[in-house]
C-alpha cells in the first residue's frame, strides 16, 4: 500500500518520504475530485480523535471539517483537561483512544518523530496521521501546497520554486524540498543565512531574494516561528528589518512575473514575511491553500481508513 | 433584507439598531414557531464556528444547541489552543474559517464593535452573528428578552419596564432601551448613580428602586459585572450594601404587582442583584429567558443563512 | 425504578449503593448486548452535556463516545471558558443546561457528594450520571470492572479478589468493596498501612501482597493519585520503593495463578503500581476494562434516559 509508512505494518501517514511520485498524484487526484463535488461517507459509525499538543487553528479545524465531511464523528482531545496532566504518556493516551473504539488518530506534537513510539505497537490497531511533529514533518501541509501549485500550472516539471525564510525551524520546508525535487521542480532558497543549512545544497541554490523574485513561478514564504526561536533570537529580532531584507515588500512584488504565485503556510506575520497588502493580492494563493487543505485531508483520511478496512459509500457525482 | 446590518453588503446581525419594529416582530414570530415545534434543517452539510474570546456558558451553549437543532455542524474554537496564541489577528482567524468552508461565524469578543474590521471584506463571504462585543451590543440577549416579555403580555405598548443596575457596563441595557422605546414601552432606570449616564434621559426616567418596584410590569435586573469593573471599584464593592440599596430584596419583592415579572440576563450574583430565594419565584422569568434564547438564536441563524442562500427544509408542523 | 437514586424522585445514577444485585445484572446484560452489536438510537434530537470539573481522558472520552453511539448530541462544557469563571455555582450551571434543553448531565467534580445539591430540585428536570465525585464514588468505573470480571469468570460468587494500593483516596475501592461483597466475592486488601482504614475490615482481610499474589483470581491495582496526596506525602514518595513494597513486580507476577487477571482503572503509573512490561501481558485486562467502559456507559445512559421518558429505537441484532 503505497501511501503508508514504510516503517511498520500499521496504517499511518507520517512523512512525505513515504510517498512515491505516483502516490502523490493519486492522492492529489482524489483531493481534486472532492473539491469538484465528489462525496464519500463512512458506512458505519467511525470515530476520529484529534490530539493536538500544540496550538493550531487552520490545521486542527481543517482536519475536524474533513472528518465530518466524510461522516466521521470527531473527538476533540484537549491536553489541558486530560490525564496528560496526571503524567500519562502519549502511548498510553493513544492506547486509551484505541480501546475506546477510536479508529483514527490525528496527532500534532512538539516532539520530533513522536510517532516512532507508536508505530508497530500491537495494541494500537488504529490509523494514524501526523499533523505536524516538532520541526520535523507536516505532510498534509506539503500535500496542500502541491495541490495549489498543480491547480495553477498543471504540472511540476521545470517550475522554478523559491522557498524563503525560516528554513531551519520549518517542518514544511524539508518535506517540500524532497518531494518537489522528485516531481521535477527547480528549487531555490533565500532568507537569513543563519537559518540556511548546507544540507539543503543538494536540493537547490541559495540566492538573495532580489535575484529570485523576478524569476520564479512559485514564491513560498515561510513563517517566522517566534515560538520556536531561542529567546535571545526573539529579543534581537526586528520585524521591519526582516521585512526589508528577506520579506516580500510591495516593491519586490512589483517585479513578480505575471504567472507567479505567492504561498504561505499561515498564520502570516503581516508586514514581516510579506506586506499586509499582498495577502489578498492577485498573486496570492494563501486563501486557496487553506481551501485545498480540507480536500487534501479528506483524501488522506479516506486513504488511511480504507487501508484499515473502513468502508465508505462513495459518490463520484460532481455537484459544484 | 431588513434583518441585516446596514453597514455593509454582508449577511450579519451585529446590532439591534439594524432592526425595524417589523423585523423584530417577524423574528420573534419565527422563534415562537420553533418553540411550538416548527422544525428546519439545512439541506447540505453546513459548518458554523463559535469564536468565543470571552467566557460564557449560556450564550455559547445556547448557540451550539441552536445550530445543531438546525442541522448545522458546530466547530468550537478555543482561543487558548489556537493560532491566536501565535499573534494571529481576528480578521485572519475569520479568513481562515471562511477558507475552510465555514458559512457562519458566531463571535463574542471583549473589544467594542470588533465586527467593524470584518464587515464588507471581500474575502469573508460568510454570515456573521455578534454574540456580544465588549460593553457594546448583545442582540440575541435583547431578542430573547423581547420574546419573554411578549409571551407574558402579548404586546409592548404601554408596558412599564424598569432597567436596574450596572447600566454603564451592560451591553444589553442600551440595545434594550432603544428597541423597547421604539416598540412603545415606558422606560425607567435605577441603580447606582455612578453607573447612570445623562444620555439615557431620552429613553426614560431615573428613579429610586423603591418608587419603581410597586409600579412596573417588567423589572430587568442587570448583572454586576465584576470582570468589567476597575479593580478599585471591586475593592470597595459590598455585595450586602448593593443588595440593600439597589437589589431586589425579599421585602421589595412583596410590593411587586401580581402581573409583574423579574428578568435577569445571567449569570446571577445571588443575593446581590436579587435575593437567592427569588431566582425561582413565581415572578421570575430567568428560566424562561434561557429557554427562549435557543429559539431566538435558531431564528437568527436561519435568517442570516437564508440571506446567504443556504437552503433549509422546513416543517411547520407543531409537535409540542 | 431500581437503577435510580433512592435519594430523590429524579432520574440519576450517583452511587453504587443504589444498585441491587439484580439491577447490576440487568445493566451488565445490556452492556454485553451492546458489545455483541445491539444498537439503540434516540428517536428525537437529545442533548447531553459533559461537565468535567476535573481532568480526565478515558472517562470523559468514553462518555462522549457512548452518547454519540446512542445518537445523542454532546455538549462539551469547559469550566475554564465558562461562567464558572464569573462565580456561577454548580447548581446555576446545571439550571442553565436544563433550561437550554439538555436532557442528560454527566458530571465529574472534585467535591464529594456534590450531587446532593442537585437532586430533588424542581427546576432540574434532567437526568444525571455521576462520573466521579472527589474521593467518593465512580459508578461507571465499578460497573466496567464488574463486566470485565464477569466476562472472564461468568460469575462473582466465591471469586478471590484483592484490591491493592491507595484505598484511602480511591473512589472506586469503596464502591467495589460493597458491590463485590453483595455479589458473593471474597475480598482481600493490601498496600501501605496508612492508606488502610479499619472500616474496611467488614468487607475483607488486610494482608501482605506477597501472601495474596499467588492465591487470587482478580488483582485490582489502584492508582497512586499524586494529585490527591498532601504535598508532604508527595515529597517523600518513592516510586521505586512503592513498586518493590506494594506494586506488581515482574517477580510477583510469576506467581499469579494461570486464570488470574490484573485490573487497573487507569491512568497507570508505569513501574509504580505494576511493572511496565505487565500492562499488556496476557494476565492484564487493562485494555478490556477501557473497551467495556463504553458499553457500560451506553447501558447507563439508555437506562437513565428511558426512566426520563426519552424514547429509543432499539435493534437487538448482533452484528459483531
Amino acid at each position: 500500500m503505497i501511501f503508508l509508512s514504510k516503517l511498520n505494518q500499521q496504517k499511518a501517514i507520517v512523512s512525505m518520504a513515504d510517498f512515491s511520485a505516483t502516490a502523490v498524484t493519486q492522492l492529489l487526484d482524489r483531493a481534486s475530485a472532492f473539491k469538484a463535488g465528489a462525496q464519500a461517507q463512512v458506512q458505519e459509525p467511525t470515530f476520529a480523535a484529534n490530539l493536538f499538543f500544540e496550538n493550531s487553528t487552520r490545521t486542527h479545524t481543517s482536519f475536524s471539517i474533513a472528518e465530518q465531511r466524510l461522516g466521521l464523528k470527531t473527538i476533540e482531545f484537549s491536553p489541558q483537561s486530560s490525564s496528560v496532566q496526571k503524567g500519562e504518556t502519549l502511548y498510553d493516551t493513544c492506547l486509551t483512544m484505541a480501546a475506546l473504539g477510536v479508529q483514527l488518530l490525528v496527532i500534532r506534537h512538539p516532539e520530533n518523530a513522536y510517532y516512532q513510539q507508536l508505530l508497530g505497537q500491537a495494541y494500537l490497531p488504529v490509523a494514524l496521521i501526523n499533523a505536524g511533529d516538532g520541526s520535523g514533518e507536516h505532510p498534509s501541509q506539503s500535500l496542500l501546497d502541491l495541490l495549489t501549485i498543480r491547480e495553477e500550472f498543471g504540472h511540476f516539471a521545470g517550475l522554478k520554486v523559491a522557498i524563503v525564510g525560516d528554513l531551519a525551524h520549518s517542518r514544511v520546508a524539508r518535506s517540500n524540498m524532497e518531494i518537489l525535487q522528485a516531481l521535477g521542480a527547480e528549487l531555490y532558497f533565500s532568507g537569513p543565512a543563519q537559518w540556511y543549512q548546507t544540507q539543503f545544497d543538494r536540493y537547490g541554490e541559495y540566492r538573495p531574494l532580489d535575484e529570485l523574485v523576478g524569476a520564479v513561478d512559485v514564491l513560498m514564504l515561510l513563517r517566522v516561528q517566534h515560538e520556536r526561536l531561542e529567546s535571545a533570537e526573539n529579543q534581537t529580532f526586528s520585524a521591519a528589518a526582516y521585512h526589508q531584507a528577506y520579506g516580500l515588500t510591495e516593491a519586490r512584488a512589483q517585479r513578480l512575473q505575471p504567472q507567479a504565485i505567492i504561498m504561505h503556510p499561515g498564520p502570516i506575520n503581516r508586514d514581516v514575511e510579506l506586506a499586509s497588502s499582498l495577502v489578498e493580492s492577485p498573486h496570492s494563493r494563501y486563501y486557496e491553500q487553506m481551501q485545498n487543505g480540507v480536500y487534501v485531508r479528506m483524501a488522506m483520511i479516506e486513504t488511511v481508513l480504507q487501508a484499515n478496512d473502513v468502508k465508505f459509500k462513495s459518490n463520484r457525482r460532481v455537484t459544484q
